[in-house]
């Protein structure tokens, strides 16, 4: 069975998906001795871990041995398929598999981000002035760009997955999305709007250029459940599982599910600044600088800050699981690895549970 | 079509393999275009760059953009088939890909690496005093000592190698090896036995302690020809299409292929030394800490520069090409990727010209 991570980065989540997969074999393996012969006994599973050619793979190999010293004692060893780990360097939103070699896709929080910024807001023919991403004085024509990347995006990732898929392979995806149906007033755009609004206070301070910032264009786009689903739709090549939108707080140390209270707005201001900081710092330092990041942050947390006081505000997040239809130029006998077949309906068994 | 590099490094030879492969692809659909279908037009080669996970893959991955650039310059884009390349992190002396994944796997000057000091030498009940490997005063336990490990490490290579292999799947070793017949002044114990000598002269300088140079011992053992004919005729898992063994100067700057005569001993003394000290700098610094590194590296080169003065010594390097055997439990239609399998005869007929 092949099992790819889209957007692996190289920390401490990094092998959570590895992990999980694990272990769910484990427990159908478990589950099953004693009674009659395990499904699974003799699945071998390989991991593909992909990321941009400049994420840390080093780190990532480095980690490896003890990952899976940790996942044998844990699991007592022998309820472990045989597994093997490799690392895959490249977009997305190109080719990375060969026809019909992979048996599940997972992404986890990747894929809100763009393939690039959309040619007409690089070029400068139409301007988000003062803005970063959508928000409320965005001019429509902006928001048609974000929203036609998007659609392009995912009807081009859809495409390309399905081709790499096994017939009936199946794919989860895990991103940033939008729950506000105005788009001018989505969480995400409260969120960047905040950041833009502290490149805007370095403007007025005259640390930044006025250009510099009307010229920066996040490469992201957080569609709404019913956008991500007509694209799907539209492209005729995955079924449904499952969709749905859950909401995750802004500061990662809040675990409080429920309220609309933020107990220290302060402490939560510096935290999600130094989350954000770390996703959005190459982008940032690419276009202005290093010189102004210690400043801009710091202003971006109590912008923050300021906003959690008055609302409790939080990421919409959607979760999808799709299914391959087949493709009727290959038929299932053709898959590429057909010795792995069983691996597949062991796939969707254990999805399935 | 799957191919592996076993012990790929991170260096300007690293792709090396992945150029060969496309290009012999790519010409023999440059023949055929014109006249009948092109056998090879629809096929797709993922490539696995395998090493140990300290390898700098980092490094590896961010020169990709620029040989896929070059790649397709050079053979003007269309003539090349689509393709992937993996970097895959661990020893080959251990499993690397389910069964019956490749359909080529490559190796290039590792494989006289072996997967550890042979145990009784690593205890210390048994020593090779003054030595580093095998050379005039060693005794003959010893030498079994070092037989017995390449023995073991290559039957264990060519088992797990025939497991992971299609059928009829092939394999390419290319590895430093021994043209004389005595064991105790093999071409490698010579160059070996120099940076013992440096060794030994910093252990009468009381720089080094004699117990740590005797407890010092290289993971390493060079075979004829007949020794490594020898280990795969037992393991009746492959047939052998070639093997041959060259020589190669010392002195990698040194390309004259003919004649006994050294031009500058002094320069291809320090240009030996440059090139082994890249290769056994870390197993050196880690047994004997890094202080005395610049000045045993300076007397290995005047070590090399009077032996090249009295005799020009060449490296044997041994070439094998293999074919897996069918393996009775799997059945040719049970192959991993049949969509791969025309790659497979594919890559048969291009191994064949």
């Amino acid at each position: 069975m092949v099992v790819a991570d889209l957007g692996c980065s190289s920390g401490p989540n990094t092998l959570r998906v590895v992990s999980e997969v694990l272990g769910a074999i484990a427990d159908r393996r478990e589950e099953t001795v004693g009674g009659q012969q395990p499904p699974v006994l003799d699945l071998h599973v390989q991991f593909f871990l992909n990321d941009l050619p400049g994420n840390d793979f080093n780190l990532l190999f480095q980690s490896l041995e003890l990952f899976k010293k940790l996942a044998a004692k844990e699991k007592k060893g022998e309820a472990l398929p045989q597994y093997y780990i490799a690392g895959l360097p490249g977009s997305f939103y190109t080719r990375l598999f060969p026809d019909r070699c992979v048996h599940l896709f997972h992404s986890s929080y990747c894929f809100m981000w763009r393939s690039k910024v959309p040619a007409e807001l690089s070029r400068g023919t139409v301007v988000n002035e003062g803005n970063i991403y959508i928000w409320e004085t965005t001019p429509p024509s902006v928001v048609q760009l974000h929203r036609k990347q998007f659609r392009e995006d995912f009807s081009q990732f859809l495409k390309l997955r399905h081709n790499e898929l096994v017939s009936r392979g199946q794919m989860v995806l895990t991103f940033l999305g939008r729950k506000n149906k105005d788009v001018l007033r989505g969480e995400l755009s409260y969120m960047w709007g905040l950041l833009a609004q502290a490149l805007q206070s370095l403007v007025q301070q005259g640390r930044v250029e006025k250009e510099k910032l009307d010229s920066f264009n996040l490469p992201f786009y957080a569609p709404s459940v019913d956008e991500a689903r007509e694209v799907i739709k539209q492209s005729e090549l995955f079924d449904i599982n499952h969709i749905q939108l859950f909401e995750s707080n802004w500061d990662p140390h809040d675990d409080m599910d429920d309220g609309d209270v933020v107990l220290d707005s302060i402490q939560s201001g510096v935290n999600v600044a130094q989350c954000i900081r770390a996703v959005v710092e190459p982008l940032i330092t690419h276009h202005f600088g290093e010189e102004i990041l210690g400043d801009l942050f710091d202003m971006f947390a109590r912008n923050v800050a300021k906003h959690l006081q008055k609302v409790k505000t939080r990421y919409p997040v959607i979760v999808l699981s799709l299914k391959a239809r087949h493709a009727p130029k290959y038929p299932a006998k053709d898959s590429c690895h057909s010795v792995f077949s069983r691996g597949q309906q062991r796939m969707e068994d254990i999805a399935s549970n």
